[in-house]
Formats: structure tokens, sequence, C-alpha cells
């Protein structure tokens, strides 16, 4: 391929997008406030669909309220018979979001079928763009795609309370049919994701592409350990059931265990309740919850084991009684092989500095990567931070990310064409 | 002596006493709320008024609202040239307290004075009961017989935030007269408090008898740890600042430092909270408290500066912030050795076992203590319980508390007359 001929994203035309999608349910500190369902949302999503079909998409709402645009294929007779690629990500927010997380995913996807259009390039798959419903929440959109949508309605709700299915109707979706969204590979060849790192990786390393190699799986425990409360004065050292020693012990345990076990896993207590909470009083009861994540569902297991027998050898070491409850658990799921492998040799190409890292918080594309080939492209976020109004990413390297996730499918079209 | 003459504590009299004051301001779970100037209080002191009268004493007000029952000594011109032996305690309770904690002080008292007219025993010193005022919350009554108010009267307030200054009047005290409550080693040649343990030492040591060595001096501090609030997926383990890992670290770095130095000192953290605890977000900020305790107070500002280097050692390991601030400091006031000795010798000749233990908890004879000598007996608490409904302590124990007190009274008039 010529370089000098190479399609290239329009830095301007996405940085307008990103800015005028950021404009609907902005806040005054430069945040966003765009919760899923809500009036914004339903406008940003009438915006997205504009854009979609103004760059020569065929727009499909599924029964889960996804937003699928998708440019058609080189020939209609080749491309029927192989599943479409898909990029996409989603627009809803958190309370106070940033203006990347998510849109730059979505918006990046409208951009390369633009610069696609503009040079009259159609690949041999389909392409699709997909705006997926609630990621910050339910995570409704892509759990259905992936049909994993449990039966019991009630399950999903919004932040107020209300249920989800009974918003899916306004944005298009119908609940009573919503295990019929569920695609297969048959449908979707590969799907690509580019996102903001929400985490301070990449600009630690001082580098502009991280090649996500997977999406942390996720454990979650409720820790309650009971000794017994007393009075600070009168009860001698060696006559105490301390519960806040107990639960000391367990967030170092907690922390040992990840920092010295050798890997990439991250484990975090969080979240700590001590029990009365008052200066004279021996704690007789702390409540605490562990996270625990990691690529590996293997590795996960055996630190989980580690934890579990750390926290038994303290409760009899302090006498107090520990109950380990498990709250969460969300399986793993990986790269597929060739799409790490072409998003590098990108790179390569382009003298383009990456990485391979985890993507240590959740995505559509975890739930996407249950059905079908799966990739990302991080790009870097200042200060590591996100889900936040100080949440920010330059232009360029917006720009750059856009370009390695164009490139890829330009490749990955011939490579899984022949 | 002759043992069979010994003068004995009516232990039937002292229960009805004990039961009848616990009725004021019953709780259906069999504990007692009488906040010092509530109803029950105003009502609980009629009855120990009336009570003192019955038992032979004439009765004072002070201006700290102090219940002072005197029992005249044996010879007026003798003893206008004695100060006066006191004991005694307080009758208001926690919100919910049990039926023995200070009540059984001044019952004991009033007791022994009933003892000693049945008998027509009078001592060459005068004998005082004395009721405490508000020994639960602001101490404001032994506070004020030991010359220690603070001026500003916003600093003494009742748990509903009402001034105490605005409170004293009802029973019978003066605000603006105060400072005047202070008496000296010239009226008050000894106090002996008997008290029930609050503690589990005796209990465990199956010994009905605590000779205590002094009431310990307290310390505490609020310690702030500020480390980086970041997301728990996203966020490597050597790119944190968790506070929580900190205060785990300072939790159990006081603890050593409490069991592994010898010594009789306790040290607490009962208190701590962390921010912004939630389960996917490392820990930004932790605010906890510690409490000490010991005897010495040349042993608490040791343990202090080990506590201070240990802290500051752990603000640099875990890279966080940590500011340390003193919010209270009480000094330990020891017990007279010939008090201690006296009571040791009671023991002795009632074939009584005992053992000599700091009290950890605050009492009146704290601050009395800095005016006169003083000395405590203390007897079991079952299970160590105290500020609860099931505080418990049997009659037995009570009576055989009280005969000590008798008998030290009498013996130490001996003493000190000659």
């Amino acid at each position: 391929m010529n370089v000098a001929a190479i399609p290239t994203i329009n830095s301007d035309r996405l940085q307008d997008a990103i800015h005028q999608l950021a404009s609907i349910g902005a806040l005054p500190n430069g945040g966003v406030c765009r919760l899923a369902f809500s009036d914004e949302d339903l406008q940003a999503r009438k915006l997205v669909e504009f854009w979609m079909m103004e760059a020569g998409m065929d727009i499909h709402i599924d029964v889960a309220g996804n937003i699928i645009g998708r440019y058609a294929g080189k020939s209609i007779s080749k491309s029927t018979s192989m599943g479409a690629f898909a990029t996409g990500s989603h627009i809803d927010t958190v309370t106070v979001g940033g203006i990347y997380d998510g849109c730059l995913g979505v918006l990046a996807g409208i951009e390369v079928v633009r610069v696609l259009k503009e040079n009259s390039i159609r690949l041999n798959h389909p392409l699709e763009v997909i705006v997926f419903t609630d990621e910050e929440r339910s995570v409704i959109g892509s759990k259905a795609m992936a049909g994993k949508i449990l039966e019991q309605a009630n399950y999903y709700s919004r932040l107020d309370g209300t249920s989800i299915q009974s918003c899916l109707e306004k944005i298009g979706g119908d609940w009573s049919k919503i295990q019929t969204a569920k695609r297969d590979k048959s449908e979707i060849a590969a799907f690509i994701e580019l996102h903001v790192e929400q985490g301070g990786v990449l600009e630690h390393l001082n580098l502009p592409i991280g090649i996500v190699t997977g999406v942390v799986g996720q454990y979650r425990f409720a820790v309650n350990i009971t000794g017994r409360a007393n009075h600070a004065g009168t009860t001698p050292m060696n006559m105490r059931k301390d519960a806040l020693v107990a639960a000391s012990q367990i967030v170092l345990a907690v922390n040992k265990i990840a920092v010295e076990t050798p890997g990439e896993q991250v484990a975090t207590v969080g979240y700590l309740n001590v029990s009365p909470n008052a200066t004279n009083t021996v704690p007789g009861n702390v409540d605490l919850r562990i996270d625990i994540r990691d690529l590996s569902e293997e590795h996960l297991e055996n630190l989980i084991t580690k934890i579990r027998n750390e926290i038994t050898a303290i409760g009899m070491k302090t006498k107090t009684e520990i109950t380990i409850q498990q709250t969460l658990h969300i399986k793993p799921t990986l790269a597929a092989p060739k799409i790490i492998h072409t998003i590098k040799e990108v790179c390569q190409q382009l003298n383009i500095n990456s990485t391979q890292l985890p993507s240590r918080a959740g995505h559509d594309a975890q739930e996407i990567g249950r059905i079908t080939d799966m990739g990302m492209i991080f790009i870097p976020s200042r200060g590591g931070i996100s889900h936040a109004a100080d949440e920010y990413t330059s232009p360029e390297e917006c720009t750059l990310g856009a370009n390695v996730l164009l490139q890829t499918f330009l490749q990955l079209d011939d490579i899984l064409s022949d």
C-alpha cells in the first residue's frame, strides 16, 4: 500500500462531533450528565442517528434499543456471505461524566465511515457502528446482543429505581422480545472498540496507543467480621476481639497478595464500615468489600483461594468470626489474537509506539467478545482520570486512535476476505 | 479487733436501695435512663437525699449541684480540726445504662453510714457521702470540687445541646459561683470510691476485689490520611496511593505497640471512616481516632512518640499525607499508697482475695484525687459489661465491696487520727 494514499481521519471533524455531542447534557463544570433513557440521551441518540445517515449508513434499532448504523460492503453478494465488521461504544454517561468515555468510540466509528465514503472505499465486509444502550449502568445493550440477559426484568433498573423494561420502548426497544437481540459470529465477524484508557498506564509510559489484551474478569466479595464491642478503656489488650484489627489485617493481606503475586491483577478494599464506630469502643463489627480483577479466570481463582485462606487464618488469630459472601462474578473476555496482531502491525506501519495492556474497566467489547472476535484500542486519559468532568484526551491522541481503528479495519478486511 | 464484733453491711438493705433507685428511669430491657438534670435524675436525687437524712446525715448542695451528705465525727472539737473522709459516686446514667455504675458507690456509702449509726459508731473524721453531678457527660460535679472548671460556660453541654450552665439551678447549683465549689485536702482528708469494674479483669482472674492503683490518663488523637481516590479497576497496584492501606497499617501499629510494649497500657482505634467508601474506588481519604490510656504520664508520652514515629514511616511508605491532631489529654491520677495499703490489709484480714489494677475508665475519684488522697475499690462486672442493660454484679459481690469500704474507713480512721 502506498503510504501517501492512506485514507486519514479528519481531526477537526472528529473534534467537532465530540464537542457537539458533549453540548447535550453539558454541566457547568465541563462534564456531562446524559443518563441512559433521559431526555438528553434521547436527543443525543437523534444527533448520532442523523450523522450516521449523513455518512451513508442504514440505521436499525434493535429490541434492546441499540442503534446499529450499517455501511454496506463492496459487493452485496459477497458481503451477505460474510459477517459484518463492527465498532462503537456508548453515548450515555454517569451522573457527572467526561466527554470522551464511550462517545469517542461511537464518533470515531462514524468518522471512519465518513473517511471511507469520501474516499469511495467500500470494504468487503459491511461495517457497523453501534451505539450500545445504557453501558454505564445495566450494560443492557451489549449484554442483550451477547444473549446474556437474565429472565428477571426487575434485575435491571435505572439509578432512580425505574425499570429498564419500562424505558426500552421510548428508545425503540421492546423488552418482551429482548432475547431476540442476540447475534452471533455469522453476523458480526469482528468487533473493535476504541476507548479512552480511564487509567494512567499509557500516560505513565508516555505511549499514545494501548492494544488491549482483554477485558478483565471481576469478583466481588462482601466480608463481615464480628468481634466484641467493648469499652476501649477497661478492656485489656489480651481480652479483646477487635473487629477492626482483623479488618485491617484483611485489607493488608488483600493488598499484599495483589502486589506480590506475579501478574497484572488488581485487588482493592474500597468500602469499609466500622460499628459502633466510637472512639472509646473496641470495634465489634466491620463490613468490608473486596474487588479483584484479572484477565485470567484461573489466576483469579488462585488469588481468591489465597485471600480466603488468609482470611480464615486472620479469623483464628484475632478470635473473630468472619463470613465471606460472593456478590459479583464477571468472566474475563480475551481479545482475539488476530485482532491484537493486526493493530500491532498497523502501529508499526504508522510508526506509532504502543503497548499491550488489559482493560481493567468493563466495556461493551467485554460482552460482544463473548459471541465474536473482539479487540480494543486504548488512547491515554490525562492523569488517568475518567467518570469526572476533567476527563481529557487531546485532539491529536483522539485522531491517532481513530486512524489506528480505520487502518485496522482496512487491513483486517484484506486478511479476512482471503 | 474481735472479728465477731465487726460491724457489717446489711446486704438486703443495700440491694433494696439499688433496686429502688433503679426503678426511677427504668427501661423495659432492664437498663435505666437517668440522664443528668432530667426529671428522673431530679427524682432520684430526692430519694437519695431522703435516705441520707434517714441515715443521720446533714445535707448540703454545693454550687455545682453536688449532694454532700455529712455524718458527723466523734467529737465536734476534734473533727473540726481534721478534714472529712468522703466516699460516693454518681447516680446519673448514660442513655441506656446499667443499675450499678455509679449508684453502687453512692448507695454503699449511705449503707456504710447506716451501719455506723445502728452500731452507734462515730469515726474521728466526719464521713461524707457525695453524689457528684453529671459524671457520665460533663463530669462537672467532681471537676468543680477539684477546681478544674474552664471559664467558658459553653464548653459544658448536655447530650441534647442545652447548656449545663442553664441546668445547674434546677438541682440547686449556681454557675456564677461554680469556681467556689473547689475544696482541698484540709476539707477532705481522703476520698474512696467503690465502683463496679466495667471491665473483665476481676471476672477473668476470679477475684472479688480490685484495689485500684490509679485512674489512667488518656490521650486522643484525630488522624487524617490523604491518598488519591482512583478507579479500583484501572489503577495498577504500583500507581496507587491507598488511604485505607495506610490506615490499616496505623490500626495494626497502634495495636502492636499497645500489645508488645511492657506495661498495662491500652490503645484503640475505635473510629474509622473511609472516603469515598465505594467498592470500585481506591480509598482517597481516611479519618481515624486513636485513644491511649495508661497510669503513667511518662509512659504515655513514650507510647505516643512510638506511635507518631510509626505513622510518619507509614506515610512515607504508602505515599500518603497524614496529619495528627491531639483532641484530648487527661492526666492520670494515682491512688494514695496509704489507702491502697489499707484496703489490702482489710482484704487480708477478711480473707478476701484481691488484686491491684488500674482503672482504665474515668471516675469522679480521678478528679477528687487531684486535691486529696484518693483510693478506689472495684468489684466484678459480669462479662466486663457496663453502660448496657445487662450490666450485672451479684448481691454477694456488692456486699463484699461495701464491707471492704466500711472496714477501710474504720481502719483509716485509726491510722489517720494518731
